[in-house]
């Protein structure tokens, strides 16, 4: 974080739908406003899991309007991808622990929109074997190298932090955006978060 | 609905918090997008209760959040509302019924904002007595007329059809606006609905 200058977290797991718009749109639109942008990525699936809570129950209307939506708004942003996709991706923490790697590579947004190609083009959606695989390929990383980063403990038990934080702050969902201790959450609050990052509120 | 012209559909339930911001919003914007605007009461409760689904459990992470959520928006509007306001108002069909009779009325939008007057600054949820009546007073309206108006059994069958045609259209919550047989979820959805009714999507 540079001294004085405003800074926007942008919180996401990698099963977590509407982050496929905000992986596109959050890199120009934090630049455009001169805030910057630090990504933690977090198990959301352990909060859903502790509160029993499912976002989107198969075929429920919210869950049809949850993939509409992200449909119209992708076509704005000149993307067309394949939805439905498999829903909900397999409960599986490592893919977050992969995020975290790819955030200290410096790749975590180009990494998310690999993962989301894998998931809204291909229809393999993230905790799949071959979408792990395939998403690091694109991005020409050693895909060994990266799991085996990724299993370290340090790795993982940084993952654990991440979420208790989460919990903390009140974030519940992704994604969120964090300035300071103001939880916004929701890809369509970007513009409000960065807003308020600048200190441009009122 | 004039020959032609773009029309968008505002579905609500006068227990919904966000509905709070639309109601102040929805005016303005629809004419400067030269959009018309219809109104369309329906009885959100009987589908979460149909559905078990509890949007906003006491004390939870998003009901804290939806509450900042709206203090934050309505500041921006030039609100201040005294939030969080009581949830949830109590599950009383009449509100709507009323909701439907004050739409006839053509003072729809006067009438919901009048309501959320009493709910956010005056601390009286809609289905309480003394909202629904200082809600209409406000208004000058008689307040046993429209009573007796929204009781009548064609108003009270009007509500439950409409309530009925918005479980068929998809709606699963309010604010939604409805443009052809397009539904949009949420408030912020609002100015999509809007470019969708003026056919200025893409």
């Amino acid at each position: 974080m540079d001294g004085g200058e405003a800074t926007l977290e942008f919180w996401f797991s990698t099963g977590s739908t509407h982050s496929y718009l905000t992986a596109y749109r959050i890199g120009p639109a934090a630049a455009e406003a001169g805030v910057a942008l630090s990504l933690q990525p977090f198990n959301l699936c352990a909060l859903f899991r502790a509160d029993g809570y499912r976002p989107f129950p198969e075929n429920a209307p919210r869950t049809l309007h949850m993939w509409r939506d992200i449909a119209r708004r992708a076509a704005l942003l000149g993307l067309s991808p394949r939805l439905p996709a498999p829903y909900p991706a397999p409960d599986v923490p490592m893919t977050n622990s992969i995020a975290q790697v790819m955030v200290r590579r410096g790749r975590g947004l180009e990494w998310l929109r690999s993962s989301f190609r894998e998931w809204f083009e291909n229809g393999l959606p993230p905790g799949t074997e071959a979408a792990t695989r395939n998403s690091l390929l694109a991005l020409d990383e050693d895909v060994n190298a990266v799991l085996t980063d990724a299993n370290a403990m340090s790795n993982v038990l940084a993952l654990e932090a991440a979420t208790r934080r989460a919990r903390k702050l009140g974030i519940f969902g992704a994604p969120s955006f964090l300035v300071g201790d103001e939880v916004f959450w929701g890809d369509d609050r970007l513009e409000d978060a960065l807003a308020w990052a600048k200190g441009a509120w009122l």
